[in-house]
């Protein structure tokens, strides 16, 4: 069995998530295993490195699959890209050690969350950023987002219908950069409870606008109380940058 | 009577062009006049610096109104962007002079042309470049850029179905640079005639990817023929990037 690699940019405006959800069947993953049983006639599972959710974007999204076809994998790369839709682009198809999972083997995983901070939204990030239009003190931002950084219990951080039991996760590092009207929050860490990243951007910018306190974030993580970390951010300023192994 | 300037930018994927053309309301000219009425309860008729075509882009369309209302500049900045779509935003609202005309007081416009030069389209930008998966020579496209240059009949890079009866204009630069996968073709003149700007990039494509000679512009500009000249890009790779007043 050959185990392949794939990295994956994907606008996912148009799905309802990387994994099955409810009942639609418009998932990335759904339509990239439907191209692959096209090609090799075999219904392979693809493993993600992790979902990303309705809306959520990807620059490099990394997948593993199996298969007995010997197809090499230059035909496999270009059949999938003439087979998936514009919106999900295959970037590398690569021949992975036959242990490889691209779910368990992610060491971490960095998502960027940008925020247009202006009046008006460009319309040609309209799909790619949220609007904030308070003035925002990034000093304080920064302050806030230190007491992230480390091993911690991320429970106020997950959804409220967020299921997993155990919601210890390191956050190895917060950047956070403004470039004209544009904010741009790096969050990587080894991994994230559902809603996790746009839950803490939704509290650091509370901290930004001046309603939180920059303090109020050491609180709310010991806490461990959803309704007390601010609100979640739309799916679509969220993109998962990279994953590491 | 107020004469009203407006800077707009506006993602032109859903439109079928600035100006009606055929059957289509779904106009950015139309769905703004539509917003203005709305506002200031009087019909009023927006000059555009010029038509963009079906699934064109602008990042500053430049346009005027006239008005009896005596609504704050800033309140009608505020009304229009909230009643007008997201992928149309306006981005100044000025007082012009009395005489001021978006359309005849334009010096010049600067078009810019994205082109992907890479096997794959990159998903976040299917709507605003072009794919070309040719080896493109850069060199050879500036050199031939250069019998643009200036003023001539262009009449051999006017759509067949053009209408206008002098095809005299000025070009006065062609900025052709690469930034890694991405060529940008800038182009500014006094005017464009329909389809000009998509069939000289067309054909600077031909030039690059070796299918056409340098001094093969020349002979096209000469002979004024249109089935001489490349073909016509796509739409999307189009935007109105600036108008000179």
């Amino acid at each position: 069995m050959r185990n392949i690699k794939l990295t994956i940019r994907y606008d996912g405006t148009s799905y309802s998530g990387w994994q099955f959800q409810k009942n639609s069947s418009r998932t990335i993953q759904a339509v990239i295993e439907r191209a692959i049983k096209k090609i090799t006639g075999e219904k392979s599972h693809l493993t993600g490195s992790g979902r990303t959710d309705a809306g959520v974007h990807a620059m490099a999204q990394v997948a593993n699959f199996r298969t007995r076809s010997s197809i090499p994998l230059k035909n496999i790369h270009m059949a999938l890209n003439s087979l998936l839709p514009e919106d999900i682009v295959i970037y590398r198809v690569e021949e992975a050690k036959a242990g490889f999972d691209a779910q368990r083997d992610a060491k971490s995983k960095i998502y960027r969350y940008t925020i247009m901070n202006a009046d008006f939204m460009d319309p040609f990030l309209r799909l790619y950023a949220a609007k904030i239009f308070y003035t925002m003190d990034i000093g304080r931002m920064r302050q806030a987002a230190k007491w992230l950084i480390g091993r911690h219990d991320f429970r106020a951080f997950q959804a409220t219908d967020g299921a997993e039991k155990n919601s210890v996760r390191t956050v190895r590092k917060i950047d956070i950069k403004k470039e004209g009207d544009l904010i741009y929050i790096n969050i990587e860490a080894d991994g994230f409870l559902y809603n996790m990243a746009r839950n803490i951007v939704g509290t650091l910018v509370e901290v930004g606008r001046g309603k939180f306190s920059v303090e109020s974030v050491k609180d709310i993580l010991r806490a461990r109380d959803r309704r007390r970390c601010g609100p979640t951010m739309p799916a679509k300023g969220l993109c998962l940058i990279k994953v590491k192994y």
